[in-house]
């Protein structure tokens, strides 16, 4: 194995120019996913696709749906089967006049380290990425003529939309995709150097809350000091959510919140990662959260409260002296493994009731819920991608997280009941979906003999 | 004296109808201040006024001001001075459709209560309050031939656009103004039966402020928990100005600040305030100021904090995470005796500060100050004018306070060093600057009488 695997990895490599090449094709098409008058490009894409499979000798087709299409494509192959998900449509590249390049010509651009970036609208996010994994195909197809495990792969039109036809796609084609893990291209390494794999993403619940507390806005002339100010009420509610700790004061919210594995703080604190820049590039320099835990921890591994709008009373030019009647504001609670948004929703209610006095009242709108999505380290196929990116790389590879949820995730895990396996090889100044997004062609390059080298993994 | 006094009283009992035909003139003239084309209206109004005086011998003139005019007058006598202070302007009368009267054309409407009501813009505020002690004064000089004690007036037409005339107009001619107190006819009455004299008005310091946390805007997927959330700051300030029992949490906030007279409390323990009333009527319930403190004296006699307006973040429809980076709020402080605004303001500024973390900054933004205004309980003129206005109702005058502050007090004071005497006979149902603005016949009448009673008090 050790012999056709070295085969292979090569033969990535001598291809890697036409590989680049056929990149640069995909991001000529400006496959702009919001923009009507990019649908005929979205099609294009799709179907360029679907062509590159067919050629490969996938079963691929162009599969409508009510908006832009998706790609599905199969090739046989023994256990176990892996279902590939990536995404052909853009960012719109405006603000147009901030690019130094043309977005959809893409440009070669040597840096002074050495790297090269592809810079274009799409080289990263995620036709860069996603060709890492079909151009992994094809190394092995021409080396074996075939491939060592089972492939499917499915790419849409419509993630930078909020992939409306996922779901319902998914549910239709249930049969047809349901595989033993899907696979990811679409995340970033820990740093230039150090491969990572994306296994933790926080869950979320929205909130919009309206106190009331008079039944009119009222003159603090007349009533100030013994009329209940909608406006204090709200900023002692939101100040009563946070612990001077840091840590979020809702009644039960850590309940069933793990630890971080020994194993992964472990590796955390072996890694580099830079807090005190991390908060200094955004001007800040003490973390908020739960003290005594790393940005790291904070920001990946723990569940948070934030605020996201407050509005109430007279927000206008100069000044008046009123007691607003009524006060709002919009929060979310990031979640982690074991919390259950629901009842996080509920005792984020029952802890303003708790705190309104008793002539006020309160009106919630949920804005969504979502719960965390972890994937298991013990996974064998987890372990095995690990290994083989370590390999490529020459650092062993991170368990990372990302604070936000990837709400994509959620679809397959509802409809298909698949875990997802996050291996992408972007890198956090690759400026995706603003102006001279790039990708690094040692991204590309890697990336391709990653896969090579995972799929031999998962055959093994 | 008793006779005389007997006498004035019933001539102005006996002019009523000629002094509500004089009422009615003034009030057809549509005086409004803030509408540019009834400039000519308010000039016309002026010279009513100066006539008016000058037909009852007083030495009356308009004199001009860089907007509408002011009315001076003079009459001699012997000692005490006093000066009356009233404003023949009026707010518009929109929206028009509400009224049921004409609103520039005095309706006279028997009431089921025997009473009878004047119903009119100006009515009440300020012609039928201010022409009370003019018709007063005409009594007097019918009876007598002159007044018992010295006597000026002045009235403007900019008070219900803030009287940016007064203080200037006040500095000009503070040695022809200044005199031992300003008497001031635009309060109201205890309730409908007894009467009252507002000896305190709490003063106000006004502040807005804009916390900066991180540079901008940030994604709490990315940030969540370790960035610092602007609005999270925002409530935990505001939060921290209120403590649990009510009080400002603010530190030497109440030093200096007095319990109210032990006479004063007692009056107000005796006199009828329906505290739920006064609450219900605005949908509320619980006195949110000191704990054990009643209404009364939460609203006029102790100071306050109140949060006015607060934005930030998200406001719009639907739903967005975002870390905001700046916060806003405005607010003020009300204050009683005793307090320093600008040290108020100083102590809030480093509370501010103390409870912002280290990577956050504020910036304020005063919106003016002024201490309160309170009469010496043991004045010799307030204790006479107390007396006269129990023996005009037969009901013991009350001692009361407003919540707000009164501008005009403010400029008598700084320019003139003059304390006022605030003596009014308005009702809290009369409707002031809204529809169907009203004065009752009875305000009028006793009104007019009771300072009959004040001017002999003054001059025993």
């Amino acid at each position: 194995m050790n012999d056709l695997l070295e085969k292979v990895l090569a033969a990535a490599t001598d291809g890697l120019d036409a590989s680049v090449n056929r990149l640069a094709d995909l991001i000529r098409i400006p496959s702009v996913s919001t923009d009507p008058a990019h649908a005929a490009d979205c099609r294009r894409a799709a179907e360029w696709l679907a062509a590159e499979l067919a050629a490969l000798g996938f079963d691929a087709s162009v599969r409508p749906t009510a908006r832009h299409p998706m790609v599905v494509a199969h090739a046989a192959g023994p256990g176990p089967h892996v279902l590939f998900y990536g995404h052909y449509d853009v960012q719109p590249a405006d603000p147009l006049e901030l690019w130094q390049t043309p977005p959809f010509e893409p440009t070669l651009i040597a840096r002074p380290d050495g790297d090269t970036w592809i810079a274009a609208r799409g080289a990263s996010d995620d036709k860069g990425q996603l060709l890492t994994f079909i151009e992994a195909c094809r190394a092995w197809k021409a080396v074996t003529g075939g491939l060592p495990i089972r492939v499917s792969m499915l790419f849409e039109g419509e993630e930078e939309i909020s992939s409306p036809s996922l779901a319902p796609f998914l549910a239709e084609a249930a049969e047809e995709l349901r595989a033993d893990v899907v696979l990811v291209c679409d995340t970033d390494m820990w740093d230039r150097d150090i491969p990572a794999i994306t296994t933790m993403m926080r869950g979320l619940v929205g909130e919009e809350i309206e106190i009331t507390a008079a039944n009119r806005d009222l003159h603090s002339g007349i009533f100030g000091n013994a009329a209940r100010n909608a406006l204090q009420v709200l900023a002692e509610v939101l100040a009563s959510l946070r612990a001077a700790d840091g840590s979020v004061a809702l009644s039960g919210f850590y309940d069933g919140v793990r630890e971080l594995p020994g194993e992964v703080a472990a590796q955390w604190a072996r890694l580099p990662f830079d807090a005190a820049g991390f908060l200094g590039d955004v001007g800040l320099s003490v973390p908020a959260g739960e003290a005594g835990r790393s940005v790291l921890e904070q920001c990946w591994a723990r569940p948070s409260f934030e605020v996201h709008g407050v509005w109430g009373g007279f927000t206008g030019e100069g000044f008046k002296t009123v007691i607003p009647a009524k006060a709002h504001a919009k929060v979310s609670f990031r979640l982690v493994a074991g919390q259950d948004p629901e009842a996080v929703r509920a005792a984020f209610r029952a802890h303003v009731r708790a705190h309104l006095p008793a002539d006020c009242t309160v009106r919630f709108t949920p804005h969504g819920g979502s719960p965390a999505t972890v994937m298991p380290l013990d996974g064998v196929l987890l372990r095995k991608a690990l290994v083989a990116l370590g390999e490529e790389w020459g650092r062993e590879a991170a368990v990372a997280g990302t604070g936000g949820s990837i709400p994509i995730l959620n679809a397959f895990r509802d409809r298909l009941g698949m875990d997802a396996l996050l291996v992408g090889f972007g890198r956090f100044d690759n400026r995706v979906h603003a102006p001279n997004e790039k990708y690094d062609l040692s991204s590309f390059h890697h990336g391709i003999r990653s896969w090579v080298r995972i799929l031999a993994a998962f055959a093994g």
